[in-house]
């Protein structure tokens, strides 16, 4: 468990997604990412080719997302949105399932999007990453294995908790090491809910590989004062 | 302030848009919105073509949502978004502004897209209706009043108040009383939190067309029983 305040910065996607976010906001956000040195910013498809001219050499990643927060979009819209992300300069989509589909078993419907959209994401380029996002929050045990199943079999690269947009929540403890047992060799990215260090370094140690937050700048924050003592 | 149940059912938008609906709820949805008469069902675009399919020579019609919830999709999937859904059937579509760009003055941007909207929805036969969502809890007063106009400038049919999945919560009647007064002649749609009959009747005192309600079955039921008293 790490709290080495740079290391932890590379795990972090620092996210704005609220509807109200202005231009002016994600420029904050693409400038925080610069000088905290996040992984990457996470934006809606409508602000992905500003962050993305913010960010030029920076080695900062933009990411954005497709079918969000729903995930009950027609399939050919959450591949097209993904192409026009991707088009526009960001390398990683965060994709919602089907979740409807899941809670139904109808895993063919639930695969055969995810293994469009990675299509789309993996032709896109070396190093583009899809993470497909399950709602764990509104999922059994029972179900949440067959997402896993579903994002391995459609290829993605990581499995993710949650949206951060659903009344059942965010991102515990136990869905990370559930997802993390199941979804391997898939990675996997908590998000929803994570608001300081310690939810942080909890989800790193239940073998979150990247941490989705909002919060990003006062974690990193946190981290430092922790090594300044 | 009508209470009339089959009046009432008329002006509902029956409405079941959560992540995790399954095929089977969408079907007891559209069996319910025949059973009571109600104006329409709402669903999200995965759905549209099974519901136009179960609802086929009902008269009652189907809406779907564009750009929704959040209202930060690139124009160009909103536009796609649109003619999908009205391909398959759907005559209404419930489309969210964009809400940072209202936020942040920017009512070129925010109109544009309501305007390519319109077209394809006016173009897609008569009678097919385009709302605009305002998120009205996040927005000041004037941030409304700029709302409405650009949803007037766009050419649209409805204002409405809320997406029901903002964590500002849903209409109020205050809400629908300013969208009534700014964006005349545009109808009013309240949506949101509208769980009894109390608050659909308030709703519609205070200037609103439409009641957009996952709890449509309840409300008109209790409506037959205060007529049945």
């Amino acid at each position: 468990m790490t709290s080495d305040p740079q290391s932890l910065a590379r795990q972090i996607d620092s996210t704005l997604l609220a509807a109200e976010t202005t231009p002016d906001q994600i420029d904050r956000l693409c400038d925080d990412a610069i000088e905290h040195g996040f992984h990457s910013v996470f934006v809606n498809p409508i602000y992905v080719g500003r962050a993305v001219r913010r960010l030029e050499w920076s080695g900062v990643v933009v990411g954005s997302v497709a079918g969000f927060p729903l995930g009950a979009d027609h399939a050919d819209t959450v591949v097209d949105q993904a192409r026009r992300v991707l088009d526009e300069g960001a390398r990683e989509v965060d994709m919602v399932a089907w979740i409807g589909g899941i809670v139904a078993g109808d895993s063919r419907g639930v695969v055969e999007t995810i293994h469009r959209v990675a299509c789309v994401v993996h032709g896109g380029g070396a190093g583009r990453i899809l993470k497909v996002i399950l709602e764990a929050g509104t999922l059994n045990e029972e179900q949440i294995r067959l997402g896993c199943r579903c994002a391995a079999e459609g290829e993605a690269d990581f499995v993710k908790t949650s949206t951060g947009f659903h009344k059942s929540g965010g991102a515990t403890v136990e869905q990370v090491r559930l997802l993390h047992r199941c979804a391997a060799p898939l990675k996997v990215k908590a998000s929803g809910g994570i608001r300081d260090l310690n939810a942080a370094l909890a989800m790193l140690d239940a073998g979150a590989a990247r941490i989705g937050t909002s919060s990003a700048v006062a974690i990193v924050d946190e981290s430092r004062r922790h090594v300044a003592r």
